[in-house]
């Protein structure tokens, strides 16, 4: 045991790809990958371990390449209109395309030009080349020559090509045999709901799923709960059985973390912890000459470690190399700060709108799956760079194919349950169209407007002076902006409470005479207007409200407050408080508009969207469903300049 | 039975495919496709048929995002280094990442800044803000937001987000059941060496694979022989048991064409016949509400009729649009004359040469295979074009990625066994480098240099008057293009002839005293002038030499004319005498150079290609195996200018 190897180091990157990839290199699988030869009918999307050369030759014969009559080249010299020659039975012999080109015979006339004189005779008026219509033997390919090179994968054509040489058997590289073995007695099941402190165990199957997308036969192992005995058990069984060990350390890495202690123990820890975020706390280690890799607990971290030490090992393993990764510039719509000497890899959605494509990151949480979700790029600052500022140009990592991107409505501003249905509906109508939506408040979508982030903005900003909506704020911060401002919906805001208003809330007087806890929306946000100018009416100050501090940034994460009993009550939309069977008391109704840069409005994506909400009957009956809403405006235009 | 559409007709692309998609707005299936609900771990690749909402949030409760302790942000109002507060036992809960924050706690400290006094006190020297380190309820997405929408190919994150949240099933889109029924009596199963006449029955194998990649689940049907009735029986019965039926044609269309016949019989022959090139013969029919579509009986035909009238359809019955094709722009190497009034689809491989993309026709013929494993784009030459000029940028659809196209040494000229060696030792090392070999002979080679489309050119020019090899040539046709020389091979040529030369072939005065039949190579090529030099100085005229017109463009396609039986000699290389297990007299020992303009010599590809010709001891041994080859100069520099 390297007792010093077990803790945490701040390896870099490069240093720790360079002493692993040397480790590797003593790994006699690495040298020589298990091959398996395969009936070329079931090599489908497998590679080549072997090049693959013609067993014959195609054609195998001199054959017909049209319908018409076999002759000899000679016999019609000097045919013309004019002068067409004949020629008898002997001379020649109908031919279909394929058949072979009998024995003598050096040339093809297509029967469009053969006039039957009778069954026995044929006038012709052209000349023939030698060989004319003839595939000769092996015009394709000939015996021995190569058809596709080691370390290809075998598409349907190259089938086609050994089967059509006679090649029936192809030796392919066998895929590696993976294990994905998840830890931590906190894990359970997916299909239970997890009680506090447990958590679904999902990891192994993301994992998994990737690994076997880059070529790998993996699969997930029962989960080790944390015993270091159990856990070495599994550990030495799994590498005896399988090419590669992955090895996920589970949510709670602290106290009880044993995977290093153990590799250690087994075989020999060669990298614990990378100057990565996320993912520092990465393990790369051999155990009976197979490689073990732990990888951090949140499924962020363990993904995007994966990417870095395993991928490029799978293809590999398969005698391939990485595919190039697909990149492009993007503006970046606000800075981001990095930690000098950690490389720190960022996940950003993208969006062409105008002319530029303008990245966004979304969201830095490790636990945060649906980041990822729906994550367009990956934009890596390494580590000797601070971060980068608004406005700059960066490269970053595609994660779905450019065209997916330059189809995405980008909406950012503030968040109402109709973009999920707008969303769905915009996808599935064969549109390709992604409706991207970041969930910023009212104020954040307006300021997006503004530097030209985002195609549209949902905003229910209320004037308090004039009662008005919308335009106050849109004259005061876009006002050079040529736009037009069309109604979504009008909704029910109000106190979302437990089912049964256990409380008996009546309004927010209640929460600060009562010291009920409260939780709020973020600044920026019209809901927190709306909290602001309540308190206001009622002559409440916010320090009296207990919780005004616990901020939330959309509805949805304020009704699931509420609803884990965590807090009492929360401003909110009924449509959020109906989702998660709360119970609402109503505080008023209010406009809830976007607002569309005039030069977007030609765009086909803007024009499906307008469409969508006012003709779509799917449309409106799904929002009707969520409860609250009012469309006797949607669609309507209530400003512009 | 519509007896007028059971002929080919000329119809445009775009009238056939109007027709065609009215046709299909008529069948039940395409307005509600078949779905079915999978468990989401089985759920990889497959295709939502409706949108995924949450069932649960995630986090599913307020969880510590750190190791650490759980403390009120309140009690450590005003901590400082100076002046840092204690708490006590009943002030903080210690935390694992992942644990549930314990009720009435609203901030995480994380271990690194906590310092125990003892096991029942810690002392802090910093504030904490409210619910740092703190993964609230539904941070991630609550209940009933949407994870993804109808339509969307699950990806591994997908199914990590669906699992985190609750999810067990999802509802997926059934992938059409396809049948692939090919016909003709010619055919033969694979793994039979043909006889004349006989055709390999690989067309369903690869038309299958292409619709199983497109998302089908297609399998290939028994060929069906030439028989009316059968072909009937096989249609009526596939119609009712398949979302779609492909039936191939054969290649002998000839006389024993039933399949249109039979269609408009059993139902609707919507199209016959479209002005596209190659496919003009397709047909597209509804038999009992089944889309029944017949391919021409050439593979690459078959294949891209398919994709241009069936892929669409395949993405259409899983509820998805058809991916946008990757598209790029190139210049043509030489002219393309195409027929007016006809759509027509060009296979070329590309190849970027020093700045630009160089796209080059990949062979027309129909039915060669080979052609479309090679070819790296297709190039669409519309009804209403003539052709394309040499030089002109076109925009061509990739059929592989442009980093593979990017990493393609392109070599054009003298047809040498050694370079498939090349191709395949180059790929297999994960050097990404694809060797892409035109034989146009050792001229065309010359002349490919010169209009910079090709890296290199492998010539074997012999000056009769100086006895040098392709110096002179170069002087005079490539004069002002830096270069070098360097030595591949010396190789032998000679007369090959059939096992125990039946004829007793001594040389090319027996081919021309006793009329033997010849086979001889095309103008331009090294080989060519090696037969004028041979025959001058034998005082043999060309038109004494039978067979002297037929010509081929490498070696092998002449010696696989030779081992056929069909001609009695031909020269060429010892090499591809041995490959087809010929025999051989020899005629001369020829060198053979490659001609590598200096500006790529210090392109990677090149450098690796001469690393491996001169330190590569596999390609030594592979090359000594063909047989008739010294490489005692390889590598060399025999002239630069």
């Amino acid at each position: 045991m390297r007792q010093n190897d077990i803790y945490v180091k701040n390896m870099t990157l490069s240093e720790a790809s360079d002493k692993w990839n040397k480790a590797l290199d003593t790994i006699p699988f690495f040298a020589s990958p298990k091959t398996s030869d395969v009936a070329v009918e079931r090599a489908l999307g497998k590679i080549t371990a072997a090049p693959v050369f013609a067993a014959h030759s195609s054609p195998a014969y001199n054959a017909a390449a049209m319908d018409g009559i076999a002759v000899h080249f000679a016999d019609l010299s000097g045919a013309s209109e004019a002068a067409p020659i004949r020629l008898q039975q002997e001379q020649f012999i109908p031919v279909n395309t394929g058949n072979n080109l009998p024995a003598g015979f050096d040339a093809v006339v297509m029967i469009e030009d053969v006039h039957y004189v009778s069954k026995q005779e044929v006038e012709l008026a052209h000349p023939a080349t030698p060989w004319q219509h003839v595939r000769t033997i092996g015009e394709d390919i000939v015996t021995t020559e190569l058809i596709i090179p080691q370390g290809h994968k075998i598409r349907p054509i190259d089938q086609g090509a050994m089967l059509a040489t006679g090649v029936k058997q192809v030796t392919i590289a066998l895929p590696p045999k993976v294990t994905v073995i998840p830890t931590g007695s906190e894990l359970i099941q997916p299909g239970n709901m997890p009680k506090p402190g447990q958590i679904i165990e999902f990891n192994s199957r993301i994992l998994a799923g990737y690994l076997n997308e880059w070529g790998a036969h993996a699969t997930g192992a029962t989960p080790v709960s944390d015993d270091k005995e159990k856990l070495r058990q599994a550990l030495l069984t799994a590498a005896q059985d399988h090419d590669l060990v992955i090895i996920n350390a589970g949510a709670s890495a602290g106290t009880r973390d044993y995977t290093s202690t153990v590799l250690a123990e087994l075989g020999e820890v060669i990298v614990h912890g990378v100057a990565i975020k996320p993912g520092k706390p990465v393990i790369l280690a051999i155990v009976n000459n197979t490689p073990v890799i732990g990888l951090p607990g949140y499924p962020v971290s363990a993904i995007l470690t994966m990417r870095l030490f395993v991928m490029e090992m799978i293809y590999n393993f398969l005698g391939m190399q990485k595919p190039v990764p697909q990149k492009t510039t993007a503006l970046m719509s606000r800075p981001m700060h990095s930690a000098m000497g950690v490389d720190e890899f960022v996940r950003v959605t993208l969006g062409k709108v105008g002319k530029e494509l303008i990245a966004t990151p979304a969201g830095k949480g490790a636990g945060a799956v649906m980041s990822l979700v729906r994550a367009d790029a990956l934009l890596t600052l390494p580590a000797g760079s601070e971060g980068v500022g608004s406005g700059e140009e960066v490269e970053v990592e595609l994660l779905r194919s450019l065209n997916d991107v330059q189809s995405t409505l980008v909406s950012i501003g503030s968040h109402d349950n109709i973009l999920d249905i707008l969303a769905n509906i915009l996808h599935k109508d064969r549109q390709t169209i992604r409706l991207s939506s970041a969930h910023v408040g009212s104020m954040g979508g307006i300021m997006a407007i503004r530097r030209g982030e985002a195609h549209l903005a949902g905003s229910h900003l209320l004037d308090v002076e004039s009662g008005e909506y919308n335009i106050s704020f849109i004259k005061r911060f876009l006002a050079d902006i040529p736009l037009q401002l069309i109604n979504l919906c009008y909704r029910q805001q109000g106190l979302m409470v437990a089912m049964g208003n256990p409380t008996q809330i009546t309004g927010l007087q209640d929460v600060a005479n009562r010291k009920l806890s409260f939780i709020n929306r973020q600044n920026g946000a019209g809901t927190r207007l709306l909290t602001d100018k309540t308190l206001q009416d009622l002559n409440i100050e916010s320090v009296d409200i207990n919780g005004y501090e616990h901020e939330e940034y959309t509805h949805m994460s304020v009704a699931a407050a509420i609803a884990s009993g965590s807090v009492d009550c929360g401003m909110g939309i009924l449509a959020a408080a109906n989702a998660l069977n709360l119970d609402f008391v109503p505080v008023a109704e209010e406009r809830y508009d976007l607002i569309i840069p005039k030069r977007y409005l030609e765009d086909t994506k803007i024009k499906t969207l307008l469409d969508v909400i006012t003709n779509n009957d799917e449309f409106n009956t799904l929002v009707q469903n969520l409860g609250g809403y009012d469309l006797r405006d949607c669609g309507k235009l209530m400003f512009e300049q």
